[in-house]
């Protein structure tokens, strides 16, 4: 199925960006887990346009609103449907759109796939918007994690050209808080500024420029996951692809570490306080599909905003002749920051599904 | 489940790399597809260890024998049950490695998760071996797209430091044909002899390299996929991260695609006799996990070979104290040398799986 | 996952009997099916409470509201979220049972799995109102089914100890119009006034009666399904066995069949006008897993509506002690009633999610 | 896919009955079970042909080789591929049947789907046979689930006309063994001397007759399964209903519970040192699709052997025209009687299957 995700934990997403509502069904979560609404809430916040400087004017409120499986903000044990009613769009800012399908949006395949049919304005299914409902159950998975000791968190590497500083070897929940209270979620001060001119400089252009994030899972436990095509990679990359403008995934040194010999890219073991632990993290806390108790450190390449001001050369579908079309709407010229909550989002997903499916460690930790 | 990839087509692979048999049960094929039998054999040499001039000297026959759905030479629409039987193992080249796992191995992970009873000599289930009845099942998949216009090929694009010529923005069966027939798969016979001095150097050091593998799948029809946890992307890179060694995948423009600005990153839609088409291909043939037509293209990131002959530092998990290890064996000093079919294979395997999703009972009673 | 079923098509129900909706998210319809809304009212209004002589006083509206994935009445080939609100319950009827579990409910087994939290105010999740959102779901299949030729009808063929006739070896859709238009869906005028009676006995005795619900599905094209765990039958039951109540499930000649001998048994085959039929159908429209062209025939057997008047011995699961238990609330004295378009509406969904299954793309290829 | 079964225990048969060889490959069972070969052997011959009286004159040795997966004995946590070869198949017997199906077979329903190139020389894909590799799952489930307390067994509850003895309210492991040293597996032997009498009565006709088998699963925790389409009756069912010959599955009272009044058909709750029981088991183990910790309880329906040695009807697919055949080889007067074994394995899978998706519970079995 295309918009569900997961096997003990299975989250459906459902909605179009123009719809009534979007919203997503979470199935599998035990009952008894406190939902603390307020930080649902902020976390949320983080993704949600009209914050920040560099993002869109459009409002969202992304007011969550639990139609089943939670009791006075508790789980009871039964699917949870969540949903977000969507009331600042404004489709003619689309409507004359029609046939002259956006370069680098769904636009083309999806009228290939589902024909005029496809309620597409302003992205349809395709939308960004539709993060949201996965931050909803991102939202509630990363709060479970973190009361058995596993944190989530992700920041800006790098935006265009500017490159940032990664994580330390050992991230911490100290350094994930100091991430998310700054104005652009990145390492270092430094960069941000530097970030901040790349991003401003874009939109003046009327152009928009891509980014990088790096995120941390700290706290999993060594042995989640499974060789070949049930492996922690595997998994996690799936759920990230999930994310509209998502390209590229890699973990610990990743493509980088194709350029090391084995010598430097194997990380020795060593033993600490009990622990099997490695000295350096190539491997970004996988090796052979499963977690090795190191963290896991990935990278997920983020596209440039496919929707620019400037004007763009297409095909009219109708005449089949060369067009030019000017993308209207509101629009963010990078859309890597606000996606740093979804990607922690989805990953947090994707380890609590691994986890619930091996309750006999999700057992002990409690 | 770990060893299973596939929908509308599953694949099951099983055995470890010193157990009697490696195999691998594929179900969903649909009844009349010729297999042709040397093609096959002659695909599965390309991966195959003692071809080559920098591969193990352990010999591999992998000889495929079929238990099921097969007759003479032709699916029968059940499950075809296909097994390479293990005739040159020398598990005590592996016997005394015992508790000191290898760096950059599964052995450590392996351990915690299946205890000592998981039989790990020479990798077990984890080992690259396997990715031969993977080959099997992507053999099969790679004649019978074939058959419908469908190519798939890769290439080399880096070893080590050893940067390679990219795909042309349309890969032919050609190109692929004559990758197929060097030493080393790679487009220019320049790069191959730098590749080749890169691997000799390494190989002499006792030590390993990685490699970036470039993949192209043309002739794909547009509209496969779809949005979200459904799209190509996902799907491709689960099977992608199926394969051992793999520690990132990209698609299109990929990580380089973060540097560009949206207006340079868009690929402007254009006609060519009546199709639709883009300029560029920064979108890698996939557009809101749709397949757009255009080659689907992606890179998988292989890191060195981890069995390297330099002595390594790593834990005596009996004592939890520091220990050295060398690996013994046979082993090669780039796996993605052999990787490179492997990741043809898995392509096959998910491309054909969305392809038999889609629908034609249904179709016939419109 | 426990709350949702599917392939092709899958459906995810979630909600609780006394929560703020309950509702359906179906992903995997195709873009530009039609929604007669009337006729889904229409259909929805056959399992309604507060319809019919015999069924409870309680009143539910059961408007259904498309969330997502429909534009002006037609599907766009995103996920259908629909839901419907709950605005009719009274929990205080339930409030004091708390620790007693009603016979031949899930109280008990509920608090086994669990625990307290779960939401079992009259049944929670496991309410048969939960059966309004599957009515959705296969209102909208039996839509698509009809306008493909296939029609799914279903009667009473038995309520208590009053057996009905069976259905003809050949329903059409004049039958099935015939039988929804009868206040008790049943064959005969005759049986309907003993049936009548059946329930009005038991009602007065503050007692409940079951029954068993035939259906048929007519114009099912031959070849659809496959050997084994994937056989129609088994899928099927599946779907069937999701609906509370159900606990019992035959295809043809079932449960009779085993007392024929073969030579009755087997169906002999006989061709007319082309077509391949067989002269009785006592495999029920399935052959080795396989639709064969003949009607899908089989039995759903409804066990006797758990909630009655009469006082009921119990445990208080507090002090561990007998205790006697009097279920409030408004039940219906034979649930088999109502349960007849539900039965309908799991086959639909079934056979549905069966077609879908099959190839378009890939036949396109040949 | 038709061949599969399970969630975190998954099972993938295949072969033909006249190819290479049968085999199942089993994928989550954990590392460190382990397999008692001779027990194995002991319950696989319960199910072979050639053993007892009544049985076709076919030999099949069944001897189970196990490809990968189990090491000393002792499963490794990877994926299990069992194979049986086929060594007594004698196609010429099916030589001639060619495009005259056999009634009551799947033939003619396998030729729709996949053409003439499937290879149902026996049955192929649907034969009777491929029950063998299930058993070798079932038989492992069995030894697994006995050794934490949880005990399968079944019977011949009718032969044709002939009724036996239900199970009483508790079975024990006494009991079912008392049941597998019979020539017949029944509850009482004079219904075992009156089902011989039924059999050979059937077979002196060249007829078949059909049976009703019934199955108990003892020491189930309370639980395990769910609401809806994830409840232990539809899993259970799924996996029965791909055994072939199976038309018919009920839980409890089940199809006899319809005549019941509610009164009497809902099972009154009561404690016993602790634990909640109940004083009948109407509901069969399972309320609300979870198991109530009292025994799991079910019938399952066998039609008469399809192949009898009196002529049938049928139709020529070449001519289109009438036709007659007689079916030869060597077959069984009733195959109930060697499906009482493969009922017990099915079962067995599925049970472990829940269990294991459950570990929490699983855990605390150890």
């Amino acid at each position: 199925m295309h918009s569900e995700y997961g096997t003990a934990l299975k989250i459906s997403i459902f909605g179009e960006s123009h719809g009534r509502a979007i919203g997503v069904n979470i199935d599998g979560l035990p009952a008894g887990e406190k939902i603390d609404m307020e930080e649902l809430t902020q976390f949320m916040s983080r993704r949600r346009p009209g914050e920040g400087p560099f993002v869109t004017g459009r409002k969202e409120t992304d007011a969550t609103v639990f139609l089943s499986g939670v009791n006075d903000d508790e789980t009871t044990g039964f699917p949870v449907c969540a949903v977000i009613e969507n009331n600042d769009a404004r489709p003619s800012d689309y409507a004359e759109q029609g046939l002259k399908p956006r370069p680098a949006h769904a636009d083309f395949t999806a009228r290939v796939k589902y024909g005029s049919r496809a309620d597409m304005r302003g992205g349809g299914h395709f939308s960004g918007r539709l993060t949201a409902p996965l931050c909803v159950a991102g939202g509630i998975a990363i709060q479970m994690l973190k009361r058995r000791g596993i944190g989530v968190g992700a920041h800006l590497l790098s935006v265009g050209r500017v490159q940032g500083e990664p994580f330390p070897i050992f991230p911490t929940f100290e350094l994930f808080s100091d991430i998310f209270s700054r104005q652009i979620p990145t390492l270092c001060e430094k960069t941000e500024k530097m970030m901040v001119t790349e991003i401003e400089t874009a939109a003046k252009d009327l152009d928009s420029v891509g980014g990088v994030i790096e995120c941390a899972v700290i706290g999993v436990p060594a042995g989640l996951g499974g060789p070949m095509f049930g492996g922690v990679e595997g998994r996690l990359s799936q759920a990230l692809f999930g994310v509209p403008g998502i390209k590229g995934v890699d973990f610990g040194a990743g493509f980088n570490g194709t350029f090391m010999r084995g010598s430097l890219h194997n990380d020795p073991f060593t033993a600490l306080n009990g622990n099997v632990m490695t000295k350096t993290n190539n491997h970004g806390g996988i090796l052979g599909g499963i977690s090795s108790g190191m963290p896991i450190l990935f990278r997920a390449a983020v596209k440039p905003t496919p929707s620019i001001g400037i004007k763009q050369k297409t095909v009219d579908l109708e005449t089949m002749s060369s067009a030019e079309i000017e993308v209207k709407g509101r629009h963010d010229p990078c859309i890597a920051l606000r996606a740093v909550p979804v990607i922690e989002a989805a990953a947090a997903v994707c380890i609590l599904d691994i986890l619930l499916e091996e309750c006999l460690i999700w057992n002990s930790l409690r």
